[in-house]
């Protein structure tokens, strides 16, 4: 496959359109949230979903963190691959191909997974004790979200169930499903856009966990962990006295969707640090066309912004289709030339990054203006 | 990288989520467009930035098409990589080092591109000079689509331009740039949903096409093809007696978007032919959760659409995020269980595909509501 850059060469070389990392600024947004959670006292389990790299990874839990999440079993497989060690499957999992996939991981790396149903949990445990091995399970809770996750009065239940398919060794399950807590994140606070909002969503969620935890007592079954939290919302999880772990993932790289949320109070702040480069590919007289369209980022959570250098006035950006962008100028601002670079911010990191297959990382402070020195490369 | 079938399986082993292609109904959409362009004496080439696949250009070639259209310079290298040996690059490169790539290529198969400005005619003209090699090129005129393309009065001295640059040798030219005609296609007319508002769109286009046919002969040069054309639109081009070629890629597929389309007299009728499967993973009282989110499918043309077999009344998609989809039933509509399969029809088959590196093929009328019999693998 063709590269779209080679690393110490210059960033003018990269070949668009090109996912690019301001490393710099992604070093500072590590270091933020790593610190965040040392000073809550919080486990930071960072949601790989978003960046899908293993070398990523390893970075957050060099910074600290306790390992990742992913969203699918591939997923898990491709960082285990690469030497991830400890990896959470914070999703349901139901195909029996799967859950054998999932059982032999098991036998690989430290691995854990949620279930919402009593048929999810009987094929996991099913798969587990034909392989041999142990996993911890999160019984999954909806906390506003409305996709997946039982209701809190049914979490006792099905973590009775859960525990019921260990095979205790001096103590603790040495293979099986151990119970290792609850799952409870809240999607659609991440993105509303007041803070007042998003704490008073997670307030209602934190009601839920407790209603989720005191059925789970009940079931004479102690929990020891409440996971969940993004990076819309995880000052309200670590101000809760009841999460222990934070699994944000777009505060790495930040996008426009998540830059365009009111701040929260005391939350750490996190810089533009992924970007699309482009190149003006066609002028007309009241516009411009760049090689970007929606082949090369996502526009679920809307269109990307045109980043603008040193407090120029922003360009208009425009859907052009699978590979075209389209930029309109305000009035008083000028086009950019044909065969000229712009640099977008993704509407949305995740599925932006799951449109490419390499990242380029450039150090040299692209986010102020100045322009990037060198490029790295990672799978 | 793990496959998500094995050929030779059957249906129900294909793990999801997956792009799979009712090879039937692709066969019959195939043959009814290659039909249409010979009835009508038109040049077929289909895009092929719709498939990124070299079997399929492999199959439209061999049913009459003189050869692809692809949008970018790597496409058109794999295509080259596979033995695709007639490929047409229907957009503007301004990058050298691209170019450079262009030059080369045009070294390997027979290749053309479109230009649109100056700047762009004499860097192609640059790199084809230092490789020693000749192409065709392309005049692209705006009809309508307000993105790339001249003014059709522009259109003379861009191919006088183009002219300028081939180097003669028995009256054609050997090296250099070869003057093939007009790229003349009008992205926003083929999703216009009545088939009137269609042709009108068409019938501008094609009065454009004139007056830039027009300025091309009065620079005394003659103008031997018009190219154009999609899935919504080709019969009105077909019957203008002024293209020559048609660029239609979606009717082997046949995406949601395009079946919104109202139908236009006379026009072949095409099937869907690409689906995705999905898993139902979770269930709530009043929806079901499917493992086929926003990275399984395209949403720049809306959500996809439940297919539902044998004239059921459908269940309704929403988004659920990156790997979710949520199902609600209708009144009277029976929601799946946990670890039933849902298919899927794509709203916009072109970026659905981008998303997948594999197809998964089967055959057995999987639309007709019976259930495929195998499983077939192309990249």
């Amino acid at each position: 496959m063709d590269l779209p850059a080679r690393v110490g060469e210059g960033v003018e070389t990269i070949d668009t359109p090109a996912l690019v990392i301001d490393l710099d600024a992604m070093d500072r947004n590590l270091a933020a949230m790593a610190d965040f959670a040392r000073a809550h006292g919080m486990r930071l389990r960072p949601h790989a979903k978003m960046h899908k790299c293993a070398a990523i990874a390893k970075l957050q839990i060099a910074a600290g963190a306790v390992g990742v999440c992913v969203q699918k079993v591939s997923e898990a497989e491709a960082l285990a691959d690469a030497g991830i060690g400890d990896i959470y499957i914070s999703n349901e999992v139901i195909a029996e191909t799967k859950l054998a996939r999932v059982a032999t991981l098991a036998g690989r790396v430290k691995l854990a997974i949620a279930v919402d149903s009593a048929l999810g949990v009987q094929r996991l445990a099913h798969a587990v004790k034909a392989a041999g091995t142990a996993l911890d399970v999160f019984v999954e809770i909806d906390v506003g979200q409305g996709r997946c996750g039982v209701a809190p009065a049914a979490a006792g239940a099905l973590a009775h169930q859960v525990v019921s398919h260990g095979q205790p060794e001096r103590g603790l399950p040495a293979t099986g499903l151990r119970f290792a807590g609850l799952q409870a994140y809240h999607g659609r606070a991440q993105h509303l856009r007041s803070a007042a909002e998003r704490e008073a969503a997670i307030r209602h969620a934190v009601a839920l966990v407790r209603a989720a935890q005191a059925s789970v007592t009940s079931a004479g079954i102690s929990c020891p962990l409440v996971t969940g939290a993004g990076t819309g919302s995880f000052v309200y999880e670590a101000a809760s006295a009841v999460y222990g772990e934070l699994q944000p993932g777009s505060y790495l790289f930040m996008d426009a969707d998540y830059a365009a949320n009111d701040a929260a109070p005391r939350a750490p702040r996190f810089e533009h640090a992924l970007f699309i480069k482009s190149q003006v590919m066609s002028r007309g007289i009241s516009h411009a066309v760049i090689d970007a369209g929606h082949k090369s980022h996502a526009i679920d959570s809307g269109l990307p912004r045109v980043w603008s250098l040193a407090g120029a006035p922003p360009l208009e950006f425009s859907n052009g289709g699978d590979e075209h962008g389209i930029l309109l100028a305000p009035s008083g601002v000028t086009l950019p030339e044909l065969g000229a670079t712009v640099w977008l911010v993704p509407g949305h990191c995740d599925p932006t990054v799951n449109l490419h297959t390499h990242f380029v990382g450039v150090r040299g402070s692209l986010a102020a203006g100045r322009r990037p020195r060198d490029v790295y490369l990672a799978d």
